[in-house]
């Protein structure tokens, strides 16, 4: 059980008041898991909040009562036995001068309807009042991405080891999800293990493909720390014998303790430079890594407060097509924190400009069906006059012996 | 990638259509991920269906359409690069004589308010179409819950020599996840752990609470194969010498194959018999234990098509307030399937009565805070005469040593 800083939850409580003064809400009931826990400090499933005045109730039930009360102390707890619309009945009777009610337009139909039934009071939706606010990291969410994306780099060091010829991706899958746990945090989403040609499609899910020498592996994951996500994709070779392939990345390994002297990795003492010649196959997936590395890096440069989302996203399109390779349908990248997706969605037709205190993920990748897939996915914090590599202590791919 | 039977695929929709024909529904959008994959077979994520006629559309993007080609061969594939809507506008105006859409009470107000913008025709939405055919399993879907069920009995028979003192409860839930990835399935739920007085919050998150002797281990958990979850709860006393504490459960582990001999375990090879006298509060925890046990199986021995849903969440409640304890808050069981919460559901105002077919938790439990927690999970097939519990070959609690 984790409790948030009450200032910061008090701090973010004023915000929200204020939007709401704005939209002349008198009363709004928060659903989205995420927004709950960004007023209330409350990390457990299946409950609403809702502010009135300068009153945030947590409508729960007795599952999650005792963590209520310890993660939530500046909360009025309602433990509800009955179903959540009878919850809100209640409330608004028990608030008197409440005539209407504004929730979260991500309440489902069925849910929205049941209120409409049950409450007496008029209602209608409200659209990305708290997912606005939670776009803009604070100091404390920076710190806690930061070990998130700290934990997510441990875990994956103790992972090589296991890539190596007859696993299989879903034990792989698993063993980093262990080493995760083991560190004392959880998944920000289903880990995605995929080797050779199942990399091609980007939300593969991990089977029970047997990894094979010279097969390509790709590892989408993320460490999720004190409620908050980190979210990394690393692609991987299996080599025959030693490595690195790639320069850049065997400096990079050379020059970090963590990762010297892996018993997975080992490295070329002098230079960096790979000590075996690689196979046809192997130098093709080379090719469409490094232009997928520089894809990356194209749009990572781009980065900096008041950046149209769009000049972000075409930046790193381009430097894949003008390669002559196919360029990804997904987006570019998204902004994370409670939730492992959320607000700016850098894509063809995102809107807007990027923030200071946003935390975004940079994840150009190349599919070629039936024959590999490459993603590269750092985190990244935006700043007034720049960015900041959250994940830099996660090295791009070495091939591993 | 899993491939499910087209015929069983073709059943379900026509199944739909009946109930489509029925209520005049001439195009119906799904909207749930696992009525989406029930009547296409596709297991990504972000993707809708819709149903007209004869037809089953599938309407996903370019991260799933591969996928899609292989998992949904009877389905046409609408690859969608803008907005769901505009992919839903598309096909109503391919469709053309389509006036009114419904469309699953599951999805949001947010997308729903989309839709009505964006689609030239009326809008309804739809309630337990797919979900209430759902909730009756055909003979491969209990097949496939019996695999997953194997799977979390076999992956936690592997996870107990992990329960020593020191482990962690992150690090516990950790390693049986990986045991049941390694075994080619997936969780169908965040595994929990919860130790000592953890366990008095019904849906604890695993933390970094450290396990000492004589502390008790909650653990529910579940491996979800090829689509289809298992659900299960254990409790177990981290012992200080041998086991088993409860001659039940001693037995039965001495008569199981894959138990006997168990470097975590240590048998009574004479009769099942405790070697060691129990501590005071392991002899509470047991009491409490006892009653668990029989409230559940009271529970069980009411199970059979036409019986009461409030009938068999009643007899297990009855069985711990005569003992004097805590009623717990929760439910007493619930169906599962495609999610590992569906239809029916268990509670004391619970509607219906129980169908043969379908495959329902019972999940008695007692919460003291600060204290202990005991909940006993199976899972259990609701038949004509009677019932099948799935999940027999995984013992209740024995005591580690």
């Amino acid at each position: 059980m984790i409790r948030m800083n009450p200032k910061l939850i008090a701090r973010r409580t004023r915000a929200i008041r204020r939007e709401l003064d704005k939209k002349k809400i008198r009363l709004l009931i928060v659903t989205r898991p995420a927004n709950v826990t960004y007023i209330t400090g409350f990390l457990g499933d299946d409950s609403w909040a809702a502010i009135a005045g300068r009153r945030v109730y947590l409508l729960t039930d007795s599952r999650y009562t005792e963590q209520a009360q310890k993660e939530c102390p500046s909360c009025k707890i309602i433990d509800r036995a009955g179903p959540m619309a009878d919850a809100v009945a209640n409330l608004v009777k028990k608030l008197k001068s409440v005539r209407t009610v504004a929730v979260e337009d991500s309440v489902s139909m069925a849910d929205f309807e049941q209120l409409k039934k049950t409450v007496k009071a008029r209602f209608r939706t409200a659209a990305g009042i708290v997912e606005t606010l939670r776009s803009i990291k604070d100091e404390s969410e920076i710190a806690t991405i930061r070990s998130a994306a700290a934990i997510s780099t441990k875990a994956l060091a103790k992972t090589l080891p296991y890539i190596k010829p007859g696993v299989i991706e879903s034990e792989l899958a698993g063993m980093l999800d262990f080493q995760i746990r083991k560190l004392g945090a959880r998944n920000s989403f289903e880990t995605i293990v995929a080797f050779g040609p199942n990399a091609s499609r980007p939300h593969h899910q991990p089977g029970t493909r047997k990894l094979k020498k010279k097969d390509a592996v790709l590892i989408d994951f993320g460490a999720k720390y004190k409620g908050y996500c980190s979210d990394i994709t690393r692609c991987f070779v299996c080599g025959e014998g030693i490595l690195p392939l790639f320069p850049a990345a065997g400096k990079m390994l050379a020059g970090r303790k963590e990762w010297r002297g892996h018993p997975g990795l080992v490295l070329d003492a002098r230079a960096g430079r790979p000590r075996h010649t690689a196979s046809p196959q192997t130098a093709f997936y080379k090719k469409v890594y490094d232009v997928v590395e520089q894809a990356q890096a194209a749009a990572i440069k781009t980065i900096k407060a008041g950046v149209k989302i769009t000049q972000v996203d075409a930046a790193a399109r381009e430097v894949i097509d003008k390669a002559g390779l196919p360029v990804y349908g997904h987006g570019t990248g998204h902004g994370f924190g409670l939730e492992i997706h959320e607000s700016p969605f850098l894509k063809p037709d995102g809107k807007g400009k990027l923030k200071a205190g946003q935390v975004i993920t940079i994840e150009p990748g190349i599919y070629i069906p039936g024959k590999l897939g490459v993603r590269i996915e750092d985190d990244i914090l935006v700043t007034e006059t720049g960015y900041k590599i959250l994940t830099h202590k996660c090295p791009h791919s070495p091939l591993l012996s």
